[in-house]
C-alpha cells in the first residue's frame, strides 16, 4: 500500500474510529486527525452522567488522550485546530489554531465534523447564557457552575435524549428541573405513547414538564427569566438548550460537495462523497434507512462508529467495503425508567408507502411468579400482507433494552410476526416468560394476520366509543379489577364464566372485548366469535386504552 | 366445525396449551384432559426458586387449578387419572384412576405425558429414598423433608439445569450442598469454558462440586452414605436425583406409534404422530432442529409450548400450521451469575458436518465508563464458508440473556457474522457499549473471514506451547497488567510502544500476540503484519487463554 496522506476531520466518534481502522489497514499512510476541541475520542453520551455525579471520575469519559491515541495508532493528533476551508484542488485543508493559520495536503480526506446545534429563534439567546451538554468543556463548565454559583433551578428547553438525560443529571445535583418540548410530548422520535410512560415516570421523579409549549423570550436579570408562548414565565438559575443538532455541513457546502435532500452531506454506501477522494462519517452524513431505503438523518454514536470505520478502511485501500445503512434503534432512560425503539413507528411505516399494522402487547420481563417483575409496554409495527415487522418501541424498568434488540435483530434478518411467535429465547424464571412479549407481539399480530385475532386498536375503540352510542363492551376481568376501574359502560362478565353468561351478550350488535393486556381478552374473543357472535379484542387490553384515551 | 372429541394426555407445558388452543380455535370440540398428577399447568421451572423460598407462594406456581382451567376453557379436567394404554383401533384411551379403571373416546388425540426420568444405574439407589424436583408434589416433600428433618446437607447427582438450580435452592435452605457431575464439566449442554465460568461461581457460593465422577452406590444407614467412582464416600442427610429426562415414550410404544432415532415419539412438522388421528408435543417428542435440519431431543419448556400450541389447533382443524423446530436456547442462572447458549456448539457444529470456528470476545455488559459493569464472556461460532452464525454461548452476570437472544433471533434469520458487524442495537451508557459485544463478535469473526484477524485460539495457542519451543509470545498490554499475571515466556511490549520496539521481535519467527480479551491484541497485529511480520492474537486474549489452560 502506498503511503498516501490522510486526513480525518473530527475526532470523537466517527473520526476517531475512522483515523483508528486506517491505521489497523495500513502501516504506511501519513494519518492526521485534526480536532477543534481540546478532547479527542471522548465518551460523548456519557456527558450528562458525569454532570449529574453518575460517573464520578472525569477520566473515564477521556477514553484516549490525544497522546495516548497518537501512540496507539501512530497518528499524527492536533487538537485545536479547526479545518476552515477545503482546497479540493489543491488538495489542502486550511487550518486556524492558536498558532494562527496553517494548511495540510491530503490524498484522502474523512470529514467527520459531526452535528451543529440548533439555536431555536428565541428572544433573548444570543444575550443569555446558556449550557449545552456536548463536549467535555459543556460538562465541565456545567460541573462548575454548580459548585461555584449553587443554582436552585434548571430549566432544559428540548425533551429529546439529551433533554431527558440533562434533567435526570439536573435532579441528581438536587436542582429544581424544568424540561420545556416544543411538541405535544417529549422524545418524539418515540410512538407518544410510549413516550408518555417514560415523561409520566419523569414527572413523578420531581421534575416538571412543559409540553406543547416554546421558549419564546429569555433574559438574564439576576436570575434567568424565560417566557414560555403560554403566557407562562418560569425563573431560572440555570438553562439549557438541548433542542437537538443537525449535519454539520459548513466545510462541505463550501467545498461544494454534494448535500442530501435531509440536509446531511450525501455518501455512497461506501461513505464516499460527491469528490472521490473525500469521504464522510458521523452525525454530519444522511444515512440509508435499511427499511426504507430511504436517507435519513440519525444522529447517534453506533452508526457513526461503524460509519467510521467504512470510511476509515475505504480511505486507505480505494475499497468498496460497504456501509448497510441503519434501522434507528435508540434508547433512553432515566431513572429506573427506561424507553426504547428501533425501525419505524406506524406514522412512519405508513409514510413510507407500507400497509402497516401493530399491536400493542404488555407483558412481565420475568415469570410473572417469578419476585421483583416489572412490566414492558411494547407496540409491534409490521406490514400487512407479509407480516413483514416494520419496528417496535417499548417502555418499562427492565428489560426493555432486550426486547428492542430482539426486535433490532429481527429487523435486519428480515423477520415477520409469524417467526416472532416461535422466536426461542432464553427462558428461566429469573430472565424471562416461557412465553416472552416478543411471542405475544407474534402471537396478536400472527393471528391478527390470519383472521383469527379480530383485534381493535385503542385508538379505534375511542373513536367508536366517541362517534356511536350504546357500544356493547364486555369487560373480562374478574369482578376486582373491574372495580378499580374500567371502560365506561362496559359489562363485567369474567372470562372462566363466559359460557354461563351469554344472554348477557347481544349477538345482533358488535361486542368489543377487553382484558388488563389483551390475553384474556383474546380467550373471550374466540369463544364469542366461535360461537358466532362479532366480537373484537382490544390490543394491549385497558391499559393500553387508558394510555391511549390520555393522548387522544 | 364438528364436535369432535379431542383427547390429551398430559397436563402441564405442552398438553394445557395444547387443550387451551384447540378450544380457542373451535367451540364445539368435546375436550378432555388427562393428567396422572393432582396438578395441572403449573410452573415446573418455578419448583427449584419455590423449594429454596425464593418464590415465597405456593400458589405463584399453580397457574391453573383444575377449576379455573376448565371454567376458562370449557375442558373436562382428570386429575390423578392417568392414560395406561391407546386402543387406536376402537380409538380409546384406557385409564386409571383412583375410581379404578375406565376409558375415553377420541375423534384427535394429544400425547403430552413429557419426560421419564432418567435413573443411573446406581447400586443401592432402590432402597435408598430420594428426592426429585419435578413436580409440585417433589417441591412439596423437599420442603416438608427439610422443616421436619431439618437436614444439614444435601447431594445432588446431575449437574444440568436442574441440578444447578436445586443446588442453589440448597444453598438458600443452609444446606451444606454438593453437586456430582459424571461428566467433566457441570452444564453439558454448554462449551466446557463457559460451564466452568458459571462452575466456579457456584464453587465460591459454597456448593462443592465434584466433576468426572459418579455415583455408584448409596445406602441409607441413619444419613445416606453415597460412594463416589472416586472411592471418595460423602454422608448426607438429602440425596437428590436430577439426572435429566428422557422422552416418556411408553404409552406411544405401546400404541406402535413411531419412535425417532433419537428416541423421542416421531411427529411430522404439523406435530402428527405416525397416527394420522394422534398428535404428540413437548418432552415426550424429538424436534427438529432448524440449524441441521436434523432431529434432536430437547426437553424444555418453551418448545413444549409452542408445539403444544401447534398440536391443538391442528388436531381440531386437521390443519397443517407448522411447527418449525428448535435452535436449543436455553439458560441457567445460580445466585448473580448465568449461563446460556443457542445454536450448535463448535463440537455439535464439526459433528453436522460445518467447516465451523469460532472467536472468543469477552466485554462488559454496559459502558465500561458507566458504574456498575460486568464482563460477558461470549463464544460464537459460525461456518466458514459464509460466515453464518450457527451458533453462541455465554457467561457472566447481567446481560447474558439479552446476547443470546440476539443470537438466537440472528440465527432464526439466517444472519452471518458480517451482520453482527453492523448490528444495530440500543445504545446508552447504562444499557450497553456503543460497540456491544455482539458487535465485537463480528468484527472478530468478519476480520478473521477476510484474512485481515489472523486469530489463533487460545486451544490452538495452547498445542503449539505445548509442543514447540521458543515460542515468540508477546503481551502487548501495560506492565501493570503485565506484571500482575502474563502466559509464561511472554515479553512484554505495550500496544501503544510497540512501533519504536520492533527490535524486540524476531521478524523470522512468527510471533503471538494477546492482550487482556483480544481488542489491544488486534491493533498490535494490523501493525506487524502491515509491517510483514507473521503474527497472529489470540482470540479473547489471556482472559479466554487461562481459562481454556484451565480445561486442557
Amino acid at each position: 500500500m502506498d503511503n498516501r496522506k490522510i486526513v480525518v476531520i473530527g475526532g470523537v466518534a466517527a473520526g476517531a474510529t475512522a483515523a483508528a481502522k486506517a491505521r489497523r489497514t495500513s502501516e504506511d499512510a501519513d494519518i492526521s486527525l485534526l480536532e477543534k476541541g481540546k478532547y479527542i475520542s471522548f465518551a460523548n453520551c456519557g456527558l450528562p452522567y458525569y454532570t449529574g455525579g453518575t460517573i464520578e471520575s472525569r477520566n473515564k469519559i477521556l477514553l484516549h488522550t490525544p497522546k495516548s491515541y497518537g501512540g496507539r495508532f501512530n497518528v499524527d493528533v492536533n487538537v485545536n485546530t479547526e479545518a476552515v476551508d477545503i482546497d479540493r484542488k489543491a488538495k489542502k485543508v486550511l487550518l486556524s489554531s492558536k498558532e494562527g493559520e496553517g494548511e495540510i495536503e491530503y490524498d484522502r480526506l474523512i470529514i467527520a465534523v459531526g452535528g451543529k446545534m440548533i439555536i431555536p429563534p428565541i428572544e433573548g439567546i444570543d444575550n443569555t447564557p446558556y449550557f449545552t451538554m456536548r463536549t467535555v468543556e459543556d460538562a465541565d463548565s456545567v460541573k462548575e457552575f454548580i459548585e461555584k454559583s449553587k443554582p436552585k433551578s434548571a430549566v432544559i428547553i428540548g425533551g429529546g435524549f439529551i433533554g431527558v438525560e440533562t434533567a435526570e443529571a439536573m435532579l441528581h445535583c438536587g436542582l429544581e428541573t424544568t424540561i420545556v418540548e416544543a411538541k405535544p410530548e417529549i422524545m418524539p422520535n418515540l410512538p407518544q405513547v410510549v413516550a408518555m410512560n417514560l415523561r409520566e415516570y419523569i414527572e413523578n421523579s420531581g421534575v416538571s414538564v412543559k409540553r406543547g409549549v416554546f421558549a419564546s423570550k429569555v433574559e438574564k436579570d439576576g436570575g434567568i427569566k424565560v417566557s414560555l408562548s403560554s403566557g407562562e414565565t418560569i425563573e431560572t438559575d440555570m438553562l439549557f438548550l438541548c433542542t437537538g443538532v443537525l449535519p454539520n455541513t459548513d466545510l462541505a457546502e463550501k467545498a461544494g460537495l454534494r448535500i442530501g435532500e435531509t440536509g446531511g452531506i450525501w455518501t455512497d454506501d461506501t461513505m464516499r462523497t460527491s469528490d472521490p477522494e473525500i469521504y464522510a462519517a458521523g452525525d454530519a452524513v444522511e444515512k440509508l434507512n435499511r427499511i426504507t431505503r430511504k436517507k435519513v438523518l440519525l444522529p447517534l454514536a453506533g452508526p457513526a462508529n461503524r460509519e467510521g470505520r467504512t470510511a476509515g478502511y475505504n480511505s486507505v485501500t480505494d475499497g468498496d467495503v460497504k456501509f448497510p445503512g441503519v434501522i434507528g434503534t435508540s434508547i433512553v432512560g432515566f431513572g429506573e425508567y427506561c424507553a426504547a425503539c428501533t425501525g419505524l413507528t406506524y406514522e412512519k411505516a405508513l409514510e413510507a408507502g407500507y400497509d402497516a399494522e401493530y399491536v400493542y402487547t404488555e407483558d412481565a420481563d420475568i415469570s410473572e411468579y417469578y419476585p421483583g417483575f416489572n412490566f414492558i409496554f411494547l407496540k409491534t409495527v409490521y406490514e400487512k400482507k407479509t407480516g413483514k415487522i416494520l419496528g417496535a418501541a417499548a417502555s418499562g424498568k427492565t428489560g426493555v433494552d432486550k426486547r428492542i434488540d430482539c426486535i433490532a435483530t429481527a429487523i435486519t434478518g428480515g423477520l415477520t410476526v409469524y417467526d416472532l411467535e416461535h422466536l426461542e429465547l432464553a427462558y428461566a424464571p429469573q430472565f424471562a416468560a416461557a412465553k416472552d412479549n416478543l411471542n405475544l407481539a407474534g402471537f396478536a399480530a400472527s393471528n391478527r394476520l390470519r383472521g383469527t385475532g379480530y383485534i381493535i386498536t385503542p385508538e379505534e375503540m375511542l373513536e367508536i366509543l366517541r362517534k356511536e352510542k350504546d357500544t356493547q363492551l364486555v369487560d373480562v376481568r374478574t369482578k376486582m379489577e373491574y372495580r378499580h376501574g374500567r371502560i365506561d359502560d362496559a359489562v363485567n362478565i369474567y372470562v372462566n364464566e363466559l359460557r354461563k353468561n351469554l344472554d348477557k351478550i347481544d349477538k345482533s350488535r358488535p361486542v368489543y372485548l377487553y382484558c388488563a393486556v389483551g390475553f384474556r381478552g383474546y380467550i373471550a374473543l374466540r369463544t364469542l366469535r366461535n360461537l358466532g357472535y362479532e366480537a373484537y379484542n382490544i390490543t394491549g387490553g385497558i391499559e393500553a386504552f387508558n394510555r391511549i384515551k390520555k393522548i387522544l
